[in-house]
């Protein structure tokens, strides 16, 4: 019987992994992953083997951990943040009707909305949604749904992969469609570079929103109508105070 | 200037808290939450003031935190799971213009959402949402608008609180809004004390769960129309084989 680990990292700073993540890293011969999350493995965990590929290499990384680990060579495939939110556990598992000899066990790791949402203080303080707005495996119209259900909802919203170099105006676009039912005042809030350097954070309404420079580095919180700004932070409240 | 860390603890169990988490609660001086929290954490961590208050006991235990540090006392408020999803982040922050002289350091963890989505496969491998059935601070008519949103947005969806002594058929009439948009045989998942002893796993359909055994234990889990079972697990496609 294999094994293989899907690993979430957390945001991408030591600190950040779990004392599961870590042993299980630790624990495992091979670390693979995405180019990027290799390199921050690599200081961390010297003397294993490593095996890294870039964006779209997903399914190829997949079948090489599953065979990997098929041949009895105790694998870890790496994920940033979570490994189950928009990370590898799900199509590993997609996979492993084929290797029925490997055990999968999935570590949870931070995904960026928590870790993103600590840094600005709490809008997920009460009932959220997690959208990508990417649209490489996801057609535009079902983001578009989601979106305005997530506003007919009045849920927190955090939104991942809110741009890249070929979807820049893409947040824009999600804005206007919240703003069809949200309120331009919305407080919203931007977090970059969540737990590496050049962290930073913004908070500004959702009409500022709109004309807001993101990247792929970002991700982006849009308040419930009671989200609300107090000592500096961005605040969901839970309903204690009523 | 005093200094306040609220810590999300994770699941329960030591390996699920990050670096982050256990450096805080050990460089605190008094660590203060839900008296069955605490009692976790008194034999990890010797020497520590403890301050615990039980169920309802959330401002308190806020404003106590804040007297602490306040006073200069280095104060950890600790929560189970993340300390922004329905943790005691937001409540914090709301009272804290009322401490300017405090600095409120919140530090990310793993919430149930995560861990028992890493227990029953990647059931949140797409856009999803979070919703609490806990009616003691939201009317019921709210979290009934946002079961309906989530379901017609075709969401995976995480439900939080499932039921209770309080409130023993709030699955079901939660289930029943959700049947209205969703098929009966939609592949549903429960997580039982996650991290802790008699952790436990189920995979079931939509039709199943309405008449499933819960309690405050369980975090629930709903997929989408995608959603399906794999090897065994509860498998969310991102897309990729698309």
């Amino acid at each position: 019987m294999g094994k293989l680990f899907i690993v979430g990292m957390g945001p991408g700073d030591e600190a950040g992994m779990t004392g599961a993540a870590r042993a299980a890293l630790e624990e495992a011969e091979i670390l693979c992953g995405y180019t990027k999350y290799v390199e921050l493995l690599k200081p961390l965990f010297p003397g294993k083997t490593f095996y890294a590929t870039g964006m779209t290499g997903e399914l190829e990384r997949c079948r090489y951990c599953l065979e990997r680990a098929a041949e009895g060579r105790l694998t870890a495939l790496v994920c940033s943040g979570d490994a189950g939110v928009y990370g590898m556990a799900s199509p590993v598992l997609e996979l492993s009707a084929e290797y029925p000899d490997v055990e999968i066990v999935v570590i949870p790791g931070v995904t960026a909305a928590l870790s993103g949402a600590a840094l600005l203080g709490a809008p997920l303080g009460h009932d959220f949604c997690v959208i990508s707005l990417s649209d490489r495996l996801t057609d535009w119209g079902v983001i578009e749904t989601r979106l305005h259900c997530a506003a007919e909802g009045d849920f927190c919203i955090c939104l991942y992969n809110p741009a890249s170099m070929h979807r820049r105006d893409y947040l824009q676009r999600a804005c206007d469609v919240l703003l069809e039912r949200k309120a331009p005042e919305t407080v919203c809030g931007i977090a970059r570079n969540i737990g590496r350097d050049g962290e930073e954070i913004r908070i500004l309404s959702l009409k500022e929103l709109r004309d807001a420079e993101a990247d792929m580095f970002c991700t982006v919180f849009v308040g419930s109508s009671s989200t609300g700004v107090s000592g500096g932070r961005m605040v969901t409240p839970r309903g204690y105070r009523k």
